[in-house]
């Protein structure tokens, strides 16, 4: 019986990180703050620890990855690297087929790769408490797990809609001992003001990130976590692609395309990244390797995006960043993959995407579910809809493959899975998706509002 | 870094399955028809492809897994065996704790181990569609699962109250493309017969088990599948056992304590049938082992109720087993291990009992909660509330390594993940569940009526 799963043991964890910073072609512009200069680390310092800080602004290409995380890590770590044989049979394709699974972590996702460092670093650092918001739910639960891990209670604000839509999550939060409440909640200025304003407001990801930020800049023991978008957390991202190339080393394959959901950008980043390192190395494997980062037709932030400063948040609170954008008052349609629906991407995303080393692609939501289930029933994991993106584009390469007849090598990230995205899939089942294309008019107009620089 | 997972590759799948029959003292007391004698081939034949029924009624220790299903086990098999590091810390232990980890699988825990063979050997037959009921929705999911990988359709009847109340897992199986019915329906007579007399009826086990039947025996292209009880499907899961057994030998350890929550009783039978074979075969290791059977003091079976013959289900359809029962009209409380709510036990696993060599337990539903979240919190994943009874038992016997200083190996059978049974926990921390000890005299009034045998 042939192999289709490539296992790692827990000593092959790898020992650093890989920041690609290092391998640019130009130093990463700068945050910037209020008053549009680079926004200095004491700034920042009042929300992040010092180590955090450090990774967000480092250029050394390999940074170690602390025993205590690598502790943690191997609950669920090293992650199966597995070969989709059945879903390549279902579509008589050249190509193979791999993915790496994230789904195995206990939050089920690949979330608590970089939850559990920060929460490692906040201990470390003698902060007493975390915040964070959550929508969807995934970074939430993964920070909750995360905090459990070292002891550090967690705090989190959780968008109105999903705290009443999501239980379950919120359950998942409160087993790991987290503190969950509806957003906006009575515990912030931000809060109470919204609920002045509106008592029946249901939320927004914005409003939440303002209310977790308010904590933890209001109080000295208590820090902000982010799940994605900023440079640390891709950082922490890059153990995905670091081990699923020793995987492939194993069985002495490498990658023709790599393909990654890209939100915020950590997953996207976390698989890629690490192949884009032997790129740049020179590795004669990587010549023509290919990195797609795919996004919803809804929020096509790196296909019609501009390429500009623009707020980490809706309303302005963040430093500036340099990233593809929508427009920080882009407001994305309720469409079901909630950890794509962000009006940015990760900066060092967005610069590897505008250097020309990573194709953006943009997929209908339709088109995702209809791979999500066919994924299903070849290989019986239910993916998460932000993976059914990756899955999209996997499958449409291999398409293109079974056409010329080339023995493709396909990798996606299967960043995880759908157990509590179930709703989503009854809404595909019974008729009530539709595909959106966000039409270019309005990306100009919500293009418009970008803060003017310099 | 200590090594805590022990993994096993792919072509160390199991090529047997060991069946216990071979080992028990006395043959196993057969099953009885309608006039009370043995019942045949032919009368199960109706229901069962004949594959199937060899391996019910086998005595053969060891029954090759055909290579078809070890094709489909591979997408998740073999499960990995964890040291519960974390937990033994938390507790302060002597003791070393493993858990076989079963939620693994696409449906999250142990049932696809017999739902993928039960398959096979149906669409081996020749069969064109199988049926079966579920009410908490595990077995439904898993023989969803099952049926799509050999491209047979399935139709489920699941209670209307879960159907309702538990939509999650009914779109899980209709994602592997089952069709999925609220039972009473209005498909069969029985389910007919029980909508006229109450067009409200929330349905039960029993009766969504008398749909499935009706169907299939009334088809000769439709055979109906059991998730526990019967030989054959503890047969199927000794799979668990099996490659814990070859873990152990990786690390050169062996369990003094094997623990498997007990319901119908395939998920402790699958962990500890083959180390009863260890013990049958005079292996030193296993000269003192001890098996514990974990069951609700709710629905206490082997610990309260008669070693008889009885009916499977409810309403007296199907042959007569000799079993620890409650009484086939007993009518456990709404707890929520809603797969461990039956008045039966699998005839193997009573015999066992009955033999002595394995001791029932029976603990309540708040300890073992709380054994679930100290569990979680701990270890990271979430346990399905079945698992519970276990990890509640495998902590209680750490605790008394404790008192006792003994370096104890203790093994319990993590069946499941508690992804779709967050409901439970928000009652258990809602402070809305509570013990409840299934009373002596009831047990003896639903006792009286077991139907009289020769």
């Amino acid at each position: 019986m042939e192999n289709t799963r490539i296992l790692l043991e827990q000593n092959e964890i790898p020992t650093h990180w890989y920041n690609i910073v290092a391998d640019l072609k130009t130093p990463p512009a700068p945050p910037l703050g209020p008053d549009g200069q680079p926004a200095t680390p004491e700034q920042m310092g009042v929300i992040f620890p010092g180590a955090i800080l450090e990774q967000e602004m480092s250029d050394q290409r390999w940074i170690p990855i602390p025993q205590e995380v690598r502790e943690i890590y191997r609950l669920w770590r090293p992650a199966p690297l597995v070969r989709a044989v059945r879903l390549e049979q279902a579509l008589g394709t050249t190509a193979k087929i791999y993915y790496k699974y994230e789904g195995v972590s206990p939050a089920g996702s690949h979330k608590p790769n970089s939850a559990v460092p920060q929460a490692f670093y906040n201990k470390q650092a003698g902060i007493k408490r975390l915040t964070t918001e959550t929508g969807a739910g995934q970074w939430g639960s993964s920070i909750s797990f995360a905090g459990q891990m070292f002891g550090l209670p967690v705090r989190v604000y959780m968008v109105k809609v999903s705290y009443d839509q999501k239980p379950y999550r919120r359950l998942m939060m409160q087993t790991w001992g987290a503190e969950v409440f509806a957003s906006p909640s009575e515990l912030t200025q931000t809060g109470r003001a919204a609920l002045a304003e509106n008592p029946d407001n249901q939320g927004s990801l914005g409003l939440a990130i303002s209310e977790a930020v308010e904590e933890a800049a209001s109080r000295p023991d208590t820090n902000y976590t982010l799940g994605s978008v900023l440079n640390h957390v891709l950082l922490h991202q890059t153990i995905v692609g670091l081990e699923a190339k020793k995987q492939f080393d194993k069985i002495g394959e490498y990658p023709d395309v790599v393909i990654g959901p890209c939100g915020g950008g950590s997953s996207f980043g976390g698989i890629a990244f690490p192949f884009l390192a032997d790129k740049a190395a020179g590795d004669k494997r990587a010549e023509n390797l290919r990195c797609l980062a795919v996004e919803p037709t809804s929020c096509p932030t790196l296909t019609k995006g501009a390429y500009a400063y623009d707020f980490g948040d809706a309303s302005g609170f963040t430093p500036l960043m340099k990233m593809y954008t929508l427009g920080h008052d882009f407001m994305p349609p309720g469409i079901h993959a909630g950890g794509l629906r962000y009006h940015g991407a990760s900066p060092l995303v967005s610069q590897v995407v505008h250097e020309g080393l990573v194709e953006p692609v943009a997929v209908s939501q339709l088109a995702t579910f209809e791979a999500g289930v066919q994924f299903a029933r070849a290989e019986g994991i239910i993916p998460a809809p932000e993976s059914c993106h990756a899955i999209r584009a996997a499958i449409d390469e291999a398409l293109k493959a079974k056409v010329t007849g080339e023995p493709k090598v396909i990798l996606f990230n299967l960043t995880g899975h759908g157990h509590f995205d179930m709703s989503s899939y009854e809404r595909f089942f019974s008729g009530k998706l539709e595909d959106y294309d966000y039409p270019a008019e309005a990306v100009a107009r919500s293009l418009e509002h970008l803060p003017k620089v310099g």
